[in-house]
Parts: C-alpha cells; sequence; structure tokens
C-alpha cells in the first residue's frame, strides 16, 4: 500500500492545551507521527511517498474560504499583539450570545472555535494543508486504482467543522478527501469513523446529504468530549437524513461490544453501497491511551483491520487520534497489516 | 448611604485565569472588595451592613433554577476526579454543535459557560450567593426608602446569563436586584452598565421585556470581550424592542467622549420613565486598569456620579470590574461621594 506522509507536520507542535483545568504539555505532538512512520517503515508495509501540493480548491469544497484565510494569518496577527506564543481562544458564542465575526484576533479565535484544547503555533497552517494534501494524495491514488492508502495526516482533522477547529483539529482531513472522491466521480463514498471522540466536524459537513455516509462507533459524548454532538438520535438531516449513523459505547467498552459494533457500521456502510471508504483511524480506543477509556488490546487492532477489510472497498486510511504515542505504531501496523490481507 | 458587605466574598479566590492563551494570576481576586471596602469606610461614606439570607427564591427570577443546581455541586463534582484544583470548562456548544446537557461535569461546565476565564472554586457557590443577597439586600433597602445604596458584591455578576457563567461572572446580581424591585412594585426599573465591558449577560436576561431598560456604555465588542454581544444593533427584542440601548465606544475613549455617550444613556433612562436605577459600576474604564483600554481618570468617576446622581432617582451601585486594585478603592469613593451630592 502507497502511504503518505509529509514532514511540514513537525511545524505543528503546540507547547501546551487545556486540560482539566490546567494548561498541560499538548498530547497531540509531532513524536506521534514519527513514531508511526517508523513502525511502517520497518514493517514494510509499502512506499513511503509525499503529497502532491492541491493548492486551496479542494479544501475550500468543505471549508469556508474565510475560515482558511482565518488559519492563514491567525498566528501572526496573533504574535503582533502577545508575542511569540501560542494562540488560544478563550471565549465563545454559545446560544444567548450572536455568532457576530469580531475584528480583533482574540475574538475570531473563538469564532472559529469551539474548544480551548487546541493551540495555534506558527507552523499550523503549513502542517494542516500538507496534512489535507496528504489525504488528497491518498484520495488521488484511489481514484488511480490502489485498493488500500494510509494517509498520515497530521494534525488529525475529524473534529474540524465546516468552520471550526477544536480537538485539535483545523482542516478535515477526511471530509476532504470524501469530497475529492465524491467530486472525481465516485457517487456514493462512507466515512468510517473508529477514533474513541466522535468526529464531530465531519458529521457536520455531511450532515445534510445522502451522498456522503458518516458512520462512528465512539465513546458516548455524555461523558466524553465532545461532549455536544455524537448522539444516536443524529441521524442527518433532510436528504441526508439515514446517512449519519452514530454508534456510542460506554466507558470501558473491550473488543465484544466495540466488535459487535462494528458489524453494524460495516453493515450499513455494505447496504449503502459505497464506492469508496475513508476510514478515520484514531488508535485512541487502545486500553492504554492516556486520555481515553476504552479497552481494546494490539490484538483488537488486527481485528479491527481484518473486518473492515473483508467488505472489499477500496479504502484510504487518514490518521486521526491516539496518545499512547509507542503503542500507536503497533496498533497502526497491526490494523493496516490486516487490512491488506 | 448604607453600604451593604459580606465577608463570604473572599471564599471565592479563583487561582488562574485563561488569558491571551496563557494561565495568569486571577485578575477578580478578594483584594478588590477589601480595598474598596477600606476607602469607603475611610471616607466614611455610610454604616456597613451584612447582608440577609434571600434563600435561592429571587435568584431563580432571574437563572434557570439547573443552572444553580450546577454551580451548587460543580466544584465537589470536579474535585471528586480531579482533585482540589478550579474547575475550568474547555470545550462549548457554539452554533454547528448542539447545546446538550452532558452528565460529565466536564461536559457541563461548557454547557453553562462561554468563556474560558472564569474559574470555579470549592467556594465559588458560597461567595456568590452572598454576593446576590448583597445586591438583593440593597433593593430592599431602596424599597424601604433609601435613596442610595452601595452593594459591594462580589464576584461580578454582569456577564452571567440565565444560565451562563463567564467573564468572572456567576449570578447576576444586578439583573436579580432589578427583578427583586419590579416584583416588589416598581412599575420601571433601569440597569445602567457603566462597566468597561458590555453586560452581554443583562442584556439576555432582559432583552424581550419592556419593564427593564438597559442601558450600556462599553468598549466596542468588535474588538473586545465578551465580542458576541454588544452592538448598537442590538435594541432588544419583541415586546422588549427599543428597551436595550447599547452605546459601544472606540478602545482610547476619554471623557468628553464619555461624557457625551453617558448624556445619551441617562437622556434614554429619563425618557424611560424609571421608578429606580441599578447602576452596574465597573471603575474598569480608568485608564490604569491591567486589561481594558479606556482612560478615565480619578476626576472622570466624581463627574460620572455628579451625572448619574443629578436625574434623582433611588439608585442601587453594584460592584462589577475594575483591576487597578488601589485606583478602584478611590474611584469608588470618588463617584459614590458625588452621587451623595
Amino acid at each position: 500500500m502507497q502511504i503518505i506522509h509529509a514532514v511540514e507536520h513537525r511545524r505543528h507542535a503546540g507547547r501546551v492545551e487545556m486540560n482539566a483545568g490546567r494548561l498541560v504539555p499538548c498530547f497531540e505532538t509531532p513524536q506521534r507521527v514519527e513514531i508511526v512512520l517508523r513502525h511502517v517503515d520497518d514493517a514494510k508495509l509499502g512506499p513511503i511517498v509525499a503529497p502532491r501540493d492541491f493548492g486551496l480548491a479542494p479544501l475550500e469544497r468543505v471549508h469556508d474560504p474565510l475560515y482558511l484565510s482565518f488559519l492563514a494569518t491567525a498566528h501572526s496577527e496573533w504574535r503582533a499583539t502577545h508575542g511569540d506564543c501560542d494562540a488560544l481562544p478563550f471565549s465563545w458564542p454559545v446560544p444567548g450570545l450572536n455568532r457576530i465575526r469580531p475584528a480583533a484576533i482574540e475574538g475570531r479565535l473563538g469564532y472559529y472555535s469551539f474548544a480551548a484544547d487546541t493551540p495555534i503555533t506558527g507552523g499550523t497552517w503549513s502542517a494542516a494543508r500538507h496534512g489535507a494534501w496528504c489525504a488528497l494524495t491518498g484520495a488521488e491514488a484511489l481514484t488511480a486504482g490502489e485498493r488500500l492508502v494510509f494517509s498520515l495526516s497530521r494534525p488529525p482533522g475529524h473534529h474540524a467543522a465546516r468552520a471550526l477547529f477544536g480537538g485539535y483539529c483545523f482542516l478535515n482531513n477526511a471530509a476532504i478527501a470524501a469530497q475529492y472522491l465524491r467530486d472525481g466521480g465516485a457517487a456514493r463514498v462512507a466515512v468510517l469513523d473508529v477514533d474513541y471522540h466522535h468526529g464531530n466536524g465531519t458529521q457536520e459537513i455531511f450532515y445534510d446529504r445522502a451522498d456522503v455516509l458518516y458512520v462512528s462507533l465512539h465513546s458516548d459524548p455524555v461523558m466524553e468530549f465532545p461532549f455536544f454532538l455524537g448522539h444516536a438520535d443524529e441521524i442527518g438531516a433532510g436528504p441526508g437524513e439515514g446517512f449519519n449513523l452514530n454508534l456510542p459505547l460506554p466507558r470501558g467498552t473491550g473488543w465484544p461490544d466495540y466488535s459487535a459494533a462494528l458489524t453494524t457500521a460495516l453493515t450499513r456502510i455494505r447496504d449503502f453501497g459505497a464506492d469508496a471508504l475513508i476510514l478515520s483511524f484514531g488508535a485512541d480506543t487502545f486500553r492504554g491511551d492516556p486520555i481515553s477509556r476504552f479497552l481494546l488490546d494490539h490484538n483488537d487492532f488486527s481485528r479491527m483491520g481484518a473486518a473492515i477489510g473483508a467488505i472489499g472497498l477500496p479504502t484510504l486510511v487518514v490518521l486521526e487520534g491516539g496518545y499512547a504515542v509507542e503503542d500507536l505504531g503497533i496498533n497502526t501496523v497491526n490494523l493496516l497489516s490486516a487490512m491488506q490481507q
């Protein structure tokens, strides 16, 4: 399989994030991708390829152009006032206030986000664009006939909505790739999201559409981030009704229950008649993950890969979360190896 | 004049707040009230009186009872998981997500807030209730015939909405007092807000009502917190249309322009035919304030007090912001002394 990787991901290296009332070192680090890269290289899963530059057009198919402009200049605007520290938002237009676009950068950070856990650094925009281009390069390879491609996109993407960053995400790599496949002629694309957290951004982007099915297994948002999306009764709207399937699972879920939900998800994808599959792959379902509470073992990622591979669709795997860094490499290789069988 | 003060305000002493991408020591400190108290005592402005316990009923006239229950238990719930550190939210139900009430305390902190600048401590609920009772005790004194009362409420209140904390505020002391006056028979109550920041909470609470006029002079939200409310075109809704007057002013405003806007505000209050006035008094319009950008001098607070006193309404002054701590005492005494003339 082709593995798409851009060195520019390293330019996004946030110092601190808000976590449980404290500013702590970021969990979402460059080291994550470096370790995955080493593991997939050691396992000789396939050639490691750099992405090509797709420009902004395919990003604008999914994201608000004004949001992209904001991301492009946010840190330089912030630095002009606050010096060379990471930019973090601190107030948000929740219901009761109005979502009016402020002029001040401090206000626009809140206007374009939903969480305080995602610093914008001087290199964020470059890293995020290259991450999206990794996903697009992978999608292009599927279009050219590849059956399985792994895009080592970083920062992750599934929490990024049309015009919101948060949850360590800026550009929704999986959604951008899904839209690219649609624009390239695929009639139906399925996104399967197996990250521990619900992919609120991907759901939002495709919520009213029947051509992209979003299916997510995740920790129940009554207890877990992102809290405000990911419930079972969110089934899509308008033409998209029935094309959003959330399978929230309780904290403490291990393989038996996870596997049952995965079967439900894969059955829905089969019934949908997808031409291609995007797998939003987070390994934070691993039992050793420092910020998550599922109990999957290394071997369970092999089982997961085998089950997903068995549906026989051309598949682009896009990296999302996973913060037990050494294990992230093992779990990713286990998944990909099993998918390749 | 009576001065209402509760020692319990000291129990709310947050350690850190999010400010410009960093966690910094809280600007909103117990020292603020201690210094104001010393200054008003030295100036012999009047007897210092403790508040009486009004229970929760008058708070529930303004705030969602479920929000009050949340405030009552938030820190103990937080402490059970995170230990004895201040509770801070980190994700919010902005448009694009749904305002669904999570079970996890980490999620409910975001559900009930709009900013990351307002820690909940072990003593917050006690302090906030006593702060509201200070305002209520002051309102009760007006009802009994007093012409001028100063409620040293802390934490401040004007950013607190029906079910939202943020901007250092939990209970909207001024709104609670205004509602109490209405319930006690005043036909029309005006709230004049001269804090540097727009009182988004007070506006939200009375936005669709014609019986409580809200008038605010503040730094233009295109550049300043709270960013997402406080624009000139927010004039009230439904029966409340025409009963919300925002007078946003640019950063760098000094007394001449401030004074002109104050005249507009007082003319509107006079025309309204208010039976009583609540003054949301923040002294962060002072030129030395560490987080604000207006240029009022010590003497300007005397001028402000004289202008407000001249409209001749029974008036309850409720403390809001002001973070140049020593000057806060001087500016408050200047205002109150001039009002008393």
